[in-house]
């Protein structure tokens, strides 16, 4: 029989509450400092439902925290021109101190120009060249919000990256590739695997620290986790489901997330963490 | 008994040969269209002997190709703001094509920063942050010289990426970071290893296409090389000894860079080739 035990649940609600909490608490004193609150820039082109309803999610959560959003809605139809003037605008402006820019922007827009005309110091969704850049060289700097979820998560329950081997399945460019980074920054052997791989299972069950990030649900199953190893499951899939198959992972992993309640609730928190870091540092309060 | 085989040799000499021969074709073409030719301007902090050798190696290379090299000494007590503001002024300057800042520039001085005074399309040796993003998002853009070198290497001897399992030892800015993400681009499944590494013999005795970048001397033995695996040694250790121990190695490995002869001439090679590029964009002659 191999090894059974009953991971531990990383709790991201409760972590994401106190990061939240503490924001919240910084964002009152800057606005008992200055009279202004920190703000946040969301930019939506289109109205996709799914996007819609994050900016809207993100935005109503700023506002619990204290928070100011400033929503500028723009036409499906926008050019690439007009989008990087708005954000070039916001980067500009000194009452603006994060900007997020909901992605996908459509498929006529040249995403990276948009995101580029973020400027480095209110890129608080941490999605630009510099930011990841930044991520992969440990230099100051904004990090994407799941990746930086992630590691504040491993960080709470005190996972030692030192020397560990850390599998990355998915090679996205705000999750795989800067979550990556970031874990190679904390001294973990990391590998990354993606849609090509040859012996997925046989790389997956070398990790003693798993990030799934595929977007496929229940894409890993027990089976191919290393007893005792930590999992952490970036999918959200239609129906609540994860990357990961919970149940069988479960008896496997030392530590897992579970989905709903692990890194989703991060993300966001890690959002307005930043954004409130950027009004500080913005203001001169550091 | 293993399987024993003496692998071929992959000629970074005769590659580069052929890569500065095309590169100085196109120099004669932009000085008979324009009257001038590409100019790399280099910048040396210091007159540390071996940043002095290289340099002026790299000079004597432009001057053989018909490329124009404008020398910037500097002395080792310069500031940073001394020279970040040289660089800006490079980078400012319509004359000069592409910018190399010889690393190390001393201990107190921000060397970050003066990377990043490299203006992005100037940026010929791969060493800006915007360049390193370009790097891991396949965006366009200048590689660093030696990871470029490698790719081009790979790519002569139609090496195809696709699902094979690369292993990168080493985590340095210019070689293996930028390296793996190139590789990564490629479609490989990317691991990551370093000092920190638990069990460097068991993830590199896995890798399908093996890149040594550590800077010990014949660090890897062939007993760790899987049969038929590519190996690349961009290590250059006193004495023309690479990081691979290059006898052992070849009787596994199915192709494999000498030391010297592999990865070192497909630096200047490349720094040459981007350098013609980076004149040719300037000059609007694409």
């Amino acid at each position: 029989m191999p090894q059974t035990q009953t991971a531990r649940l990383m709790d991201g609600t409760g972590l994401a509450r106190r990061i939240v909490e503490s924001s919240s608490a910084t964002a009152a004193d800057i606005l008992r400092h200055t009279g202004a609150s920190p703000c946040l820039a969301t930019v939506l082109v289109g109205e996709d439902p799914a996007s819609v309803t994050y900016v809207r999610m993100k935005r109503s959560r700023c506002e619990k925290a204290g928070i100011e959003s400033r929503h500028v809605a723009l036409p499906a139809s926008v050019s690439t021109a007009e989008l990087v003037a708005t954000i070039t605008a916001l980067s500009q402006d000194p009452t603006v101190h994060g900007i997020l820019l909901q992605h996908p922007v459509g498929p006529h827009i040249d995403e990276r120009a948009a995101f580029e005309a973020i400027a480095p110091d209110k890129d608080v969704d941490g999605v630009t060249m510099h930011s990841f850049a930044a991520m992969g060289f440990g230099l100051p700097g904004f990090v994407s919000c799941t990746p930086g979820g992630i590691m504040r998560l491993l960080d709470e329950y005190d996972v030692d990256l030192t020397g560990k081997h850390a599998v990355v399945v998915g090679r996205s460019a705000i999750l795989g590739k800067p979550a990556g980074m970031l874990l190679l920054g904390k001294n973990a052997t990391v590998t990354y695997c993606h849609s090509r791989t040859a012996d997925l299972p046989a790389i997956v069950r070398q990790a003693d620290v798993l990030l799934a990030a595929v977007g496929r649900p229940r894409f890993i199953t027990g089976a191919d986790i290393k007893p005792g190893a930590v999992v952490i499951d970036a999918g959200y899939n239609p129906g609540n489901v994860g990357d990961v198959d919970f149940d069988s992972a479960r008896e496997r992993a030392s530590l897992i997330t579970p989905v709903p309640g692990g890194v989703g609730p991060m993300t966001i928190a890690v959002l307005l963490a930043q954004t409130v870091e950027a009004a500080t540092r913005q203001l001169g309060l550091d």
